[in-house]
């Protein structure tokens, strides 16, 4: 018999995390996948409290990760996939844990600490034929997909330049707070351990990387960065030259401390017949220019909208989709790839439209080019 | 045992209906009601492939809404609440039964035909004190309750003029198109029978009512309209003079014929110490002007958000809030209001703070209101 | 031998006044007409020490206009044309003047404070042939060009609806202020001795009516209009409802009292092919929708730009041209028809692009229908 | 008797000219000095055509620059200063003569083509205590102005970060035209012979420079670049890295080649209390933001501008001022130090509120540094 839903499981994100409940949010908008089984959290307590709110049996409420995954890969009815969201420094571990036991992940970004951590968890997934998402989130809006439509249609031609930003201003108070102790500068994000060799560059300039490879389907080959702690021991601000491999040359900058912007992802794509821009805070449009004309406001949902980002359109034109629909878009096309091969169903190109482990470990080489070219006084490293 | 979740079920709405699934959709993100009962479709196919869908036990799955209610008022698990989501000529006789067998009950907009079925419908809600919402989303937004909460607290001072309108384009088909029989024309919208005395104010002028009113506190108290139907049997286009009970005067616009719009929802007030406005398809910001100074762009989430906007807030400050969490927002409010009633807990003014079966019918009172007054050759007409 | 530049001279406008340096400075930028004569002020100083500024010679400083009609039009080198810049309620008288002395006229807005006065001078410039310009500013700007250019192409089809309207801020502090004197209150404007009927609409309102019809080419058969005085002797907000000559509805709004809003002139045109809007704060900018289309802005001074918007564009696009461009466009106009004619040269459709004396005597019939429908409780008045 | 106003040459800008005339129509708008004398073409019909509009004497009409400076500075009633409107590498010496003439420059930029020449030009200047404008028009907004006061009053704090840009699609048929010559590609911009060592930082990257070097007082001291010319001679396209004197990073970028953009200079700053960014393309607002609070739209000619931004305002707000008010700004103050000079007046620091010499200077110097870093592969260069 056909199956219609998906069972899926958890490790981290008990009831007081965010991220977590994002996650279970958009997989419940998705409709198609029901929460069976988690290791919320270390603290036994929080974890039995999630698990009670979600229903979920006593014995598919587990005290850590590798229970979880040797137990359920055990069971006739074991999750079919896994979602990790636990701090960036365990991904690895989490994740080739369950891969190892044979059920497909979804991780957050980014994908683990080390450039050699990324290769091995690509090939393990590779090797055992298993789905693996990373939720770089932003590549789920419908005018993200519409962007990279027109680029691959031709529409704006070859890409000559690209400028692309992701401004933040939350840590603004850390510049110059030397070693005091703020409430903020306790957050993992700035600690090393827990966060790799970059702050602004791990957590939002990679976003920037993956957004543009995802819509002008370039890649970075060679980085010239400088990147400003003000006093601190992780970046906070991040300015970058990038030559992608088609040989146009563009700009990053990525920044937690510029006042004024929340969550400020622009996208600008320019190209020899045509350009794009797209703006996370404004996601339901997309500035289309082509050569001589005025410039053009796509609004997702109407008519002239097409390929993926017509088909995974949920509401209509006028009504915005926020981040939570993104979010889910990312889960639609996961569960759509499990259930059609747990039913042996073609698995389409569509199907497959999710970052997936090779976008993660691009995504880890890149943090680590740019924090090598600022320390080589911003010479060009190739990734 | 206090009780963490509802049990809930819906009328109309099976899975190729649209706002159904909205329904469903926003109940999910706020994840404290299971879909237990329902009477989706008078087809049995659809009505049972959507049980199945939510895996309804086949006991609960009905055949109209009349055994439903009954059935379900019998259980000790009833349902807590019922979402309807049929067309519009229905709701009357659905909620009425519902009430009548002790079932709070969440309506989608218009409340109903006619004036003396809403004021009915009111009237029983009262008499069972039970919890009535309808589903008047725009007051779902983080940034509609940020407006509200400032016109309260006096920062723009006395209202002196109000400008409001809601256009859309989707009908601009139909004009001209006479007896011809259009895809459009064949929607429901367009037929008194489903519809009632009007289209286009039924629709969408109503919301500019509701949004205004939950905004300001102030309430239409007489209208001067002029209605275009281009040809057709129902309005698809309105201007209207407005008055409010403070004396200020107004101007509501609504269209389906305004090319450029999908779902314009723009509210503007004026007063005599600042002014605010929201344009419904660039929620996450509100527009707010005090006497003498820059315009200033509040921006959801931020730390100077306050009252109920900041306690309804789900997302960082940034990531956008769409159409789908205002919908939850509103859910969000019924849900905790069932909730403590059943829980036995004080229930508080943000628990309440959902439109309701009063809103309801002043809703339904605006629109006869305003097409009397264009029967009348746009005379003023007192609501 | 052919002229290349014009005489003019100005009645009011001494160095302390606005509107006189405005309209001087507009023709400088046009470069076509040299200040000759002139009577600034019936202060002596005051109009002597304007008149040295310009270097004018002494015999054609004068005293009053009356005097200075005589005395150029007895000249051989007479001025060509006049501007006249004096309060509201003197325009007539003036204008008159100088069209019985045979001698061009440029008058600011409104024309004159009744109908009969405007028929008049309608009456005598057709009848002198002499060219009558009312310096309705906005019809100047090359965006409000291109606008009229697209309605008349048809490129929009029908026109269904309209919405314009003009919101400006500075008189909110007189809202209240009953019979004290504020520095604001003792403006002309608020004077009808000076004003004439309105305040509002006599002086903003108008331009709304005037910039509309330029754009479509329809003029307002019927209004139905409130107006709010807040307590004052004339209107400072006024919301209309309006019936044009093709049977299309839409609103016009004017307002002294929106705060937010310093200058805010918006005109928006609904077709059944297509729309248009066009900010007076934005104006070197067309925001042009297609049915089914995405939205367009058209920026002024590229390639797609025609039509007289192509013709009278100065600078190139992206560099901003403002009002003392849209003005300087208006004295184009009219400095280009009166050298043809003293060079006996064919004047083209395009020399006469600039508002003429029946444009300025409809904006008077408007003005009168509006205020004497809100006397009759909001009732349709016919133009 | 204190003089009123200026007699003025202009070398270059004879009636076909674009820049030419923008000159004269800025001075126009000023109206305190009067062209007296001229060379404006070294095609004898040309040059004579324009002396004949503006009414020249015969004998102030001269046939080259030489004899210009030569005749004038003999002169009692000679020209007070000169406006250089000729090609890039033709500024240096006939600035060099007029200033050997004692009479004072206003020279388009850039200054010159070499450091060696700007030098001297600065030099020459200081020596014969000579007032030395360069037209960096952007300065000349008043929102710039505004700008420059709220950082100078510490309003954001310290600088940490700048981004700028100037983005413009003029060029993009050059891009892949390769030997081939187009009518763009044989505009002098594209010639090193006449543009000097680089295209697009001479033309418009140096506006970036001297923009920010005006509103942040800071000045790059380093810059690692990469230029693009995609097959053509000299830069259209450029990305930099820059270092600034107060240790802060940032990121100009500067093209040709950007399809959807005209003239985009944009210049944001962002600091340890606040941010500020203003767009060229909508100059009359100014977006400011403190630290925690909303975002605010600064609107030119309101109560709460001040300082210089406040006492050039020209016209109410709400009614655009577009660059040719810039312009005349920029004139306002040289020919305000120019004449209180004249009549032994006290000069201000807001009469010096001109680009002078030595920011044309510093324009050179930073278009050199920009070109040298890209020849040494995009490593850092010291200004």
């Amino acid at each position: 018999m056909k199956r219609l839903k998906l069972r899926y499981g958890m490790v981290g994100g008990d009831l007081s995390a965010f991220i977590g409940g994002v996650h279970r949010r958009a997989i419940a908008i998705e409709e198609r996948a029901v929460l069976t089984a988690g290791c919320f959290s270390s603290h036994k307590n929080k974890n039995q409290e999630c698990a009670d709110f979600y229903n979920l049996e006593n014995d598919r409420v587990y005290k850590d990760f590798k229970e979880m995954a040797e137990k359920e890969s055990l069971r006739e009815d074991k999750i079919d996939f896994v979602s990790i969201v636990t701090p960036n420094e365990t991904h690895y571990e989490v994740a080739k844990t369950f891969l190892e036991h044979g059920i497909h992940v979804v991780c957050e970004k980014p994908l683990c600490l080390t450039r050699e951590q990324a290769l091995e968890l690509e090939k393990l997934a590779k090797e055992k034929s298993l789905f693996f998402a990373v939720t770089y989130t932003y590549s789920g809006y419908a005018m993200v997909k519409q962007a990279r439509k027109l680029v691959k249609d031709g529409y704006i031609g070859k890409v000559v330049n690209i400028n692309a930003e992701y401004l933040q201003e939350w840590l603004i108070d850390e510049i110059g707070s030397g070693n005091e102790s703020t409430k903020k500068l306790s957050v993992w994000r700035m600690d090393p351990k827990l966060s790799g060799i970059s702050n602004c560059v791990g957590d939002i300039g990679t976003h920037i990387e993956n957004t543009v490879a995802y819509v002008t389907g370039l890649k970075p080959v060679k980085v010239a960065a400088v990147l400003d702690t003000y006093g601190q021991v992780l970046d906070m601000n991040a300015n970058m030259l990038v030559e992608f491999d088609n040989g146009a040359h563009g700009v990053f900058s990525c920044s937690q401390v510029c006042i004024g912007h929340a969550n400020g992802l622009v996208i600008r794509v320019f190209g020899t017949e045509g350009a794009i821009e797209w703006k996370q805070e404004d996601p339901n449009y997309l500035f289309v220019t082509k050569k001589g004309q005025p410039m053009q406001i796509f609004n997702r949902g109407m008519g002239y909208i097409n390929g993926r980002a017509a088909l995974i359109n949920r509401i209509p034109s006028g009504h915005p989709e926020g981040l939570m629909i993104a979010f889910a878009n990312i889960y639609q096309a996961v569960i759509q790839a499990i259930l059609k091969k747990e039913n042996d169903e073609m698995i389409s190109e569509g199907d497959l439209d999710f970052p997936n482990v090779s976008d993660g470990r691009e995504g880890v080489n890149f943090i680590h080019a740019v924090v090598e070219s600022n320390n080589k006084n911003s010479k060009w490293v190739e990734l």
